[in-house]
């Protein structure tokens, strides 16, 4: 589940492999490049870590963060579930 | 189903949308980048159509191309059966 | 260059190989997502066919075909040519 | 520059905006897959930061590390330096 600290939401993904990482990353890239609005993320190996605040809000959780972090939910259990180990 | 028609194995898959139907591409072209064996591939839309045959034993289908179309499948059914109709 | 027959612009793109093309497309795939305004596309290899019109308009070339058309070339001639043969 | 530091090797890189950052990584997520060796990198918008060890070796700077590094270099200078600042 995505934790609210510092003022950034934070939520990590796990998968089987890179590939599965990675393909998920390039379905959210276009649903944040839709919104406008970019994830600081993370990646290593088959780990992914999102982190979401608002820039022009003072790097403060906004409600743009919660829609992406909704919307990221959604991509994951919609098909990224499957890859949880 | 995969159709074997005139030297190609071909089958046409549908998603939901365009980046649905994208993200299933990307997730081939690593498996195919890996076995260097390379689709004829076309998309519009929400569908993708995949053909398959050995360019170097005379655009026959052979082995490997029934490989190909076997991981193929297998990512489809893992999660791109999700975005079916 | 594009050629417009039939109804439909079409072009085609030549690479280094498998992975510049398919890099390529990525890139297009964000813009057309963007634009709402799909390509019917295909490729094998180290090549990418793109054709374009437009389905709301009875299948005929439109203004947003050259739109696109023209940002592809933008974005073929920004980094793209750099893999031409 | 790549800077080695903490048994790793470092570099970021800038682009000119989030889509072309991700492609960037699209290429090199083909290339590391292949090697079968694969970044900790993170992305913010329009950069990319890429940090490089082997898991295998306890985490320290090994041959491999040298080869990804000069990859990305090479397909950052091909292509990627267009989009420099």
């Amino acid at each position: 589940m995505w934790k609210e600290e510092n003022n950034t939401l934070t939520r990590t993904f796990e998968f089987k492999n890179f590939v599965d990482a990675f393909t998920f990353m390039t379905k959210i890239a276009f649903e944040a490049e839709k919104m406008n609005h970019h994830p600081n993320w993370s990646n290593v190996y088959n780990q992914v870590t999102i982190s979401l605040n608002t820039h022009d809000a003072g790097n403060t959780v906004t409600d743009i963060d919660y829609k992406l972090a909704d919307k990221i939910d959604k991509l994951f259990d919609g098909w990224g579930s499957k890859f949880k180990r």
